[in-house]
């Protein structure tokens, strides 16, 4: 769980595809919450840390899994030097702070969590924290973001609609060839042919049917492979190891992504 | 779980669509628990708390989940300072307080809740804390509430007919489109027209059939849809961000409810 | 679970059916336990009251559930004050004082309960407190009743016949027109013909075959319906809100219901 | 959990069916443990009772179930007064004492039960606690004891051989028409001639096939019988609730069972 | 748990069937692990026993089930008289001492033991404490022994590869003819023509085919039936209670093996 | 779990097999975690704690379990001498010291792990310690590295997209035989033409197709087998107890092996 990021002047880099920052903003001032859909490593992180920077709010993330419970969001009384003390949660402390709270990959959490959510995600805009008999009513500034993979849920974990209809959405894809170039230059440090090269290499893997395929590549793998590049390491191993061995076991899929690197950078 | 709502000169809004508040109010008045069975988002919550400011009752809401069990409705012992001190639950001061005490999605509270809710709701009225030797007399002003939501229930989740029997029991379902354009108007200020367009729309995407949709669009969402409008977002804008993705993750279902939305806003 | 309900000179009024008073006498006279099979709301609960009045025994009931423990019916130690001390649970307190111990849905307690039913309901009649080191014999007048309902059992929670050949049994059903017809006048203070038409009804919602229902309309509903009416509610409101809806969620047999209302008290 | 029943002068009844009575004494003496096997209510308990005396040894009795672990049987640590004492499980108290420890059930305990029977059930015969560091040496008076109903088992449940084949096994089954007899008039008090009407009844529902019955009905249930005739009750309703009720929640089962019991007390 | 058994200069009789002491004794002097498969009651707990007092090495024996867990084997924190001490579990006393840890029945044990087997069982035979901030480097004359039964493994019990692959195996079976007859001799104290039956008979117990036997008659058994008879028992009895009845509950199969017991015993 | 292990000027062998030693150090230079794919015993460990000594790096492993949590990872609050005090984990001791932190079998590990996992792994580079309010920003010499077995996975067991697409991947597979001849060597001190036969023999084994092998023959146990024939065992019997054994409890299966061994080893 992430301590507080506190506004900063400076604003991470952000490359925005389509109307999602005019949404975010408008979702934010009407005080109502947003749920991000979108496949992996295509930038809702990223997205939610450039909108905090740009509303100058604090910013609370919180990757979810299994065990997370509403008191983790919450807080809870710790035992310190033989005493008890209370210890707000992320939750919490983004409420007190009018900041946003970013819960990534939400269907994950434990489903206690909806009985803080709930509330939140009214009219009422309200977060009772029972074990210390608070109250607190969200201020203005407060924001609720989820965010999770439709492409890759489990069977049993999905947003119940009581749940999801609560939220704002927006969903999220691969940016476009243009914005990506932009990316890949940017958080890699390549030059503009190569990173050319890897945008169109990704278009081609993207495309790729028939294989055991969880989900595609992401533009985070292209970053990564532009860095081992920029470090000095062939295209075919970076594109080896950075693109095509993290997203399959299958032998023949390996082969099949492999061959495709092979007709981009080979020869 | 929700700290005490002190009744107050104010009383929510909310829109009757039937005999519901005259039922209420004799059902509270003859000591019977209500059972509220209903849709996401159609205003129960709303309701039980503008009955609450009708009677002038304080209001205890609990939205139950997965892990909730009967010692976070009773209450538990809690050390604080070194010293252990117990700490009423939601039912225990909604009893104590001659109250209402809301169970928000009761089919999902653990088992065991059964437990303090049999001797409330049949005629003993009695509330047993073991944990401190008590054993409450609910005073005539208490009154039991619980929902749930018949249209998305788990194969496992359902009320035993040994507790069921134990409500009078109203259905709620959307309100009659005269009733949902007054909500409309009076919970974002958008304007007589805009509201009907939305309140068309609402019909037409629910009687959209043969899509893969777990819940028809709720009025809360329809609300959202005017606040956005009402900040200035583009009707269809903000018909895609607050009534069309909320409600799937499919694409076709997606496109379908899109479609339904352009000829509603579109050209 | 319950505190002790201590014998009082006031009987719960209880409307025999059959030899079943004097069959619960005469096992208590031999000392032996009793099982109690029935349908919800039939009054298991008001006879072993009424029972427990009549031959002036404390009377101990609990609600069973998933979670109910050995420990929660034999008692446990609790801290308070940062001291440690016993606290009896109900089946001790029952025990100690020569009382009736009431396990209600016994079928739902879990399965360690039995190591404590074990040996008070075989010749040894004796109840072994490990963790205090104690071992009561139980005196003459302490009884074990238990109940469940054949009708609503889930697959995995039955009574083992090594349990189960420990007691004596006894069948409920509905009670006889003429006797639920005493019951809701009793207790609802509805005037004979209306009570009669109630009885009438109940006779014909528990014939309906074919629907959806998990259990037929109980008695308790039938007197929720005659205090309803006796508070100014129309009988058909209070026939769709007390007999009806808390039946089923099933569009098509809330309508076969409602229209068996109709033709007792339509038009 | 049984607390130790000292050895007495008294040797409580039991009528011996074959060389049980023998073998039990010989495994004793060659310090093996015995497995009996045998269905509800057939005398298992009473017999090891019977032994149990008739060898001058005390006994510790424990009824095994799905939560019984090795720390209840072996001991564990208790706070009391501020401060933790140990405290010694059944079985270590009959390793000390040199007694017998019958754990009945036994295949319904956790499986870490058996980290603490397999040292004691081959040549080492010794109990290891490892908490107090102790490694207690069996007195050559000690036996361990085990049973169950193999008619009745779980499919998950059930004696793996690696545990089994540390036991000399002893079949029990109904006892033969003249022992089940002696056992009715010493336990009842009866007359011969309404005993030998039971001992005839239970035969014949002994034989009544085609039904869903989990088990036939036990000696105990026959004594319960008797008991309810001595007190006065008439010979059909002792059988219809000490005999048919108990045995099924089937109306076939119920009604054949009952057609058996007119014929032998009907007209 | 098994508390250490100091090396003795008592060596507990095993009589060896192949090369496996020569086997055993050359691992050891390597500092590699063992794993022994084999059925029940065939002598592997022996087999180490003996192995142990010749090389001179204290033993730790652990009985491995479904609750034991990787604290189980190295050790915790119990308070004590109000403080806090670390207590060694088996594994760490025989890392310390330079023993053998023998674990039986290795598959039964909660995955997270492998955490501390892994790293004593390759090159770096190291056993990590993290609770204390202690890490033994095991001296040379440290072994570490685990055993399980191929023959009776649940689908979801088994070695991980990842595990299996750090040991040299041994497998066990029966032992042969005039092996199992030495081991008979020596145990029971039975004469060799009555020694030389039961060796027969276990045979053909064995080569019994087609019926539901989850595993064939141990050495264990034989031994049994060997101190029965020693102690005045039939010889048929004695096959019954320790050959017969201990291997099934079906009828069928207990027929089928008493059977054979008459062929060899009878007249 | 592993004290760490401080780098020494003492580097571990490691006999490179393609490019992954270069591609291991570019991936650290560039702060980029590492995923390593490969059959059990191949040198995945080895190899990782010879990349650490060469880089100058401590080294923390981590042995992952169904039973390891974030907590396990991060640390925990330990009583000690009635007082609490913070206990790093092993993977925040790695970041503090700015060293390698090895998750081996990260698949085992319970889903609460990738809440550390994955800030550590995007270009954050953050341990948030909630327990503590700290919030590590990891040095440049910090590196993640994970591994995994692709041939030997749970069905339930997989790296979620969004945690793998964090990884630059390489895959392990058994040695070349030159580099395998040399390993064994190494390690075993055996002599070149026995080494030989010995890879020889692992080819055979490795492409032995249609029998019920869960994974090949590892590295490790050909230097189990050349440790146990230099210590003068023979090479049939070792191959039996080190090469066969461990592979599989079918008797098919085990014959099949034993006879591939005679081929290279018999007469």
């Amino acid at each position: 769980m992430n301590a507080p990021a506190l506004p900063s002047t400076h604003i991470p880099f952000y490359q925005p595809v389509a109307d999602e920052c005019a949404v975010f903003e408008q979702a934010w001032r009407q005080q109502l919450p947003i749920l991000i859909k979108g496949p992996t490593g295509c930038g809702k992180t990223r997205f939610v840390s450039h909108m905090a920077a740009v509303l100058g709010l604090p910013l609370f993330t919180v990757s979810c899994h299994d065990d997370l419970s509403a008191a983790d969001l919450v807080g809870r009384h710790l035992i310190a030097d033989g005493d008890t003390r209370w210890c707000d949660g992320p939750l919490t402390r983004a409420v007190r702070s009018g900041g946003i709270c970013y819960l990534d990959e939400v269907v994950e959490a434990r489903k206690d969590t909806t009985v803080v959510l709930h509330p939140l995600t009214d009219d009422r805009r309200i977060l009772p924290i029972e074990r210390t008999g608070e109250e607190l009513q969200a201020p203005p500034g407060f924001m609720l973001v989820v965010s999770y993979n439709p492409g890759y849920q489990h069977v049993l974990k999905t947003l119940k609609p009581s749940t999801r209809q609560r939220f704002v959405a927006l969903s999220f894809d691969f940016p476009a060839p243009a914005v990506e170039l932009a990316v890949i230059q940017q958080e890699s440090g390549l030059d503009a042919p190569r990173a050319q090269q890897l945008v169109t290499l990704a278009g081609q893997l993207r495309r790729l049917g028939g294989y055991d395929l969880d989900e595609a590549v992401s533009t985070r793998l292209l970053v990564y492979c532009g860095k081992l590049m920029m470090s000095g390491m062939s295209p075919l191993t970076a594109c080896r190891v950075a693109l095509v061995e993290p997203l399959s076991d299958d032998p023949d899929t390996l082969a099949a992504l492999q061959q495709v690197v092979l007709t981009q950078f080979g020869a």
